[in-house]
C-alpha cells in the first residue's frame, strides 16, 4: 500500500489521465451519526477499494468556525478515528491522518492566498450563507474567508483527481479547479483538477424531521446501543395526517420513511407504504421494521469499535503513521509546486 | 550560540522580562545598496551583539507583490545572503535563513487567520497605499490583504521582543501586538509583545535625490566597485539653485548632502557647508569628500563578499544551518501555541 501511495506523487498531469486518488475530510464536531454514516462514510469505504485514498480530520477547519472554543476538539479528534474504525474504515488501504499534523496544507495554503483574487473568495456561496447561519458569531475573520483555498491546498497535496462531498460543499471543489488551473498557468502544468463526486443521501432526517446535525440534537449516532437507537427512532416524527391510529398517512410526507428508504428492502417498502396509506398499520408497527435494519447496520460497528476502544494507543498509532504517509506525499507535492514557482 | 538560541524557546513570558529576541527580514528584491546598508543593516550588525538575532530572506512576502514574475527570486536570495555576509552579518551570532524553509511560519499564519478579522488587515495603512502605488498589477489577492498577519507569524515564531523596522512598517507591528494580546486572551499566555524598533536613516537618498531603491535605478550598490560607485555620485543631483559653479547653495536643500551627513565627519561637514553657501567649492569637490567615505566603507564589503563567492556552496551551508536553527525554536513555539489552542 505505501508503494501504491508513492505512485501518486508521480501521477501524469502532463501526458494520460493521472491515477485515481481520492481526498476528503471531516471536522472534529463531536459524535458520528447516521447522517454520516449514510452520507460520506460509506462512500468513502467504497472507494478505499477502488483509489489511492486520503481521509483527514479536519482540526484547522474546526477552527474557522470554532476558535473560541476549541477545548473539545482533541477529544472529538479521537473519537472520529475509533468511528472511522468502527464503520469499517482500513488505515492501511487508506491513509487516515490529522490536517494539522500535515504542514503542507498549511504551506499550499500560504501559496494560494498569494495568486488568489479575494473576490473569488467573496463569490463562493457558503461564505455569505454561513455568516448569516451563525449570527452571534464572529465569523469576519481571515480564516473564514479563506477556507475554501484552505480546501484547495487540502485536496491537492495529494493531486487528488475526486473529492467526495455533499451538494453544498460542489462550489468549493469548483474553486479547488480554478485554483489549479491558475497555478498551472502561471508556473507549471503540475495539478490535476479534481471532480466533485456528490455523496448520496447526505441530507439523513433526524428525529425531528430537520437534517440530522447534532446541534440540533436530533441524531442517531454510531455509539448508541440498540436501546437507545429504538427509543429515539420510536419518537421520531411521521406524517403529521396520522394524528390517531386510524388516520391515513402518506410515506411522501413521513421524515421517518425517508429512513426506511435507505434501511428497507424494496418489498418492505412497498408493503409499509401500503399499510400508511390504508392504516392498516401504526407508525410505531412501521418504524419498528426500519429499526430492525439500523440496529443490524450499527450495532457491530459499536461493538468494533469498543474493541479499538480496549486497545490503548490505537488512534495515536494510526494517526502517526498516516501522518507518516501523509507528509511524505505532500511534501513531494510542495517541493514540486515550490521549485514551479521559483522558490 | 545554539545554546543561547534555545533559551529562547524557554523566554519567561508570564513571569519577568522575555530575553531580548530580534527577528528581521528582508524581501529578496535584488542587489543590495546604500539604502539597505544605512537602513537595517547596520542596525542588524549592532543587534546581533546584543540579543538572541533571527535575519530571514522573505520569500514567501516577495510573492505578495512579484508572484507574477517569481524567475528573479531564487537568484536573489543568493545574492542577499552574500551581501548580508559581505557587510559582517554573522551565521554563528545571528540565525540568517530563509523564510520558505520554516514551515512554522505558513502554519502560525494559517493560525492567527482563524482568529484575526478581516477589518483589521484592511485597516493597515500600506494596504490601501501599496494597491495605489503599485496599480497596474493585481494585488486584489488574499495574500497582499494577509501579509501583516504573515509577519506576524515571523516575528512571534520566535518570541521576538524586538523588530528593527522601517517607520513605514510600523504598523505592522502593531498589528502583531494586537495578534499577541488577542491569542494570550483567547488560549493562553505565550507571546511576548514585541516592540517596533526604528532603523534610523532608513530613507538614504538615491542619485536622483528620491528615495534610493533599486527600482528607480539610482542606487548604490554593494557590489560596485570605486570607479562605479564614484561614477554614480559624482553625478548625484545636487541644490538646483547651484546652476554654475559660481550660484552658492545649501546643503539642506541638496539631496548629495544627506549623504555627507551619513558618511562625513563634523568637521568635513561644517568646512563643505561654508563652501556651498559661499561657492567656494563646486559640487563635484564637495561629493569627493563623501564619495572617499562611501568607497572606504563599500570596497571592504565588495572584496569580503568575492572572497564568500569563492566558496562553492557556502550560501547552502549557511542556510542549512540557518533553517535548522530556526524550525527548532519556531517549531517549539508552533508546539506551544497549539496546544494552547487545543489541537
Amino acid at each position: 500500500m505505501a508503494a501504491k501511495n508513492k505512485t501518486n506523487t508521480k501521477s501524469k498531469t502532463k501526458k494520460g489521465k493521472p491515477d485515481p486518488v481520492v481526498v476528503s475530510g471531516m471536522r472534529p464536531t463531536g459524535a458520528l451519526h447516521l447522517g454520516h454514516l449514510n452520507g460520506a462514510l460509506k462512500s468513502w469505504q467504497r472507494m478505499q477499494d477502488e483509489s489511492a485514498c486520503y481521509f483527514f480530520v479536519a482540526d484547522w477547519h474546526a477552527l474557522t468556525t470554532e476558535y473560541a472554543a476549541t477545548d473539545a476538539i482533541a477529544t472529538n479528534v479521537d473519537a472520529m478515528i475509533l468511528d472511522w474504525l468502527a464503520v469499517g474504515m482500513d488505515p492501511e488501504r487508506s491513509v487516515l491522518f490529522l490536517q494539522s499534523e500535515v504542514p503542507a496544507h498549511a504551506e499550499l495554503f500560504l501559496m494560494y492566498s498569494m495568486i488568489i483574487p479575494v473576490p473569488w473568495l467573496e463569490r463562493v456561496p457558503t461564505y455569505k450563507e454561513q455568516q448569516e447561519q451563525l449570527e452571534g458569531r464572529d465569523l469576519s475573520t481571515l480564516g473564514f474567508l479563506g477556507y475554501p483555498l484552505l480546501q484547495a491546498a487540502d485536496i491537492t497535496a495529494y493531486k487528488a483527481t475526486q473529492v467526495p462531498v455533499g451538494e453544498d460543499q460542489l462550489p468549493h471543489v469548483e474553486l479547488t479547479r480554478e485554483v489549479a488551473r491558475r497555478f498551472n498557468r502561471l508556473y507549471d502544468e503540475i495539478f490535476p483538477e479534481p471532480k466533485g463526486v456528490i455523496v448520496p443521501a447526505a441530507r439523513v432526517p433526524g428525529t425531528d424531521g430537520r437534517k440530522m446535525s447534532k446541534s440540533y440534537g436530533n441524531s442517531v449516532d454510531l455509539t448508541d446501543d440498540p436501546e437507545q437507537i429504538e427509543k429515539k427512532l420510536s419518537r421520531m416524527v411521521t406524517d403529521t395526517r396520522r394524528q390517531r391510529r386510524t388516520d391515513p398517512g402518506d410515506p411522501k410526507d413521513c421524515p421517518a420513511f425517508q429512513l426506511h428508504e435507505i434501511y428497507c428492502t424494496p418489498e418492505e417498502r412497498a408493503e409499509l407504504t401500503e399499510g400508511c396509506k390504508t392504516a392498516s398499520i401504526g407508525c410505531l408497527d412501521c418504524k419498528k421494521v426500519m429499526i430492525k435494519h439500523v440496529v443490524a447496520e450499527v450495532e457491530p460497528m459499536r461493538q468494533r469499535r469498543q474493541e479499538f476502544e480496549k486497545r490503548p494507543g490505537v488512534v495515536t498509532e494510526i494517526l502517526e503513521d498516516g501522518g507518516r504517509r501523509a507528509r511524505e506525499v505532500a511534501n513531494a507535492t510542495l517541493a514540486e509546486a515550490k521549485e514551479a514557482m521559483g522558490l
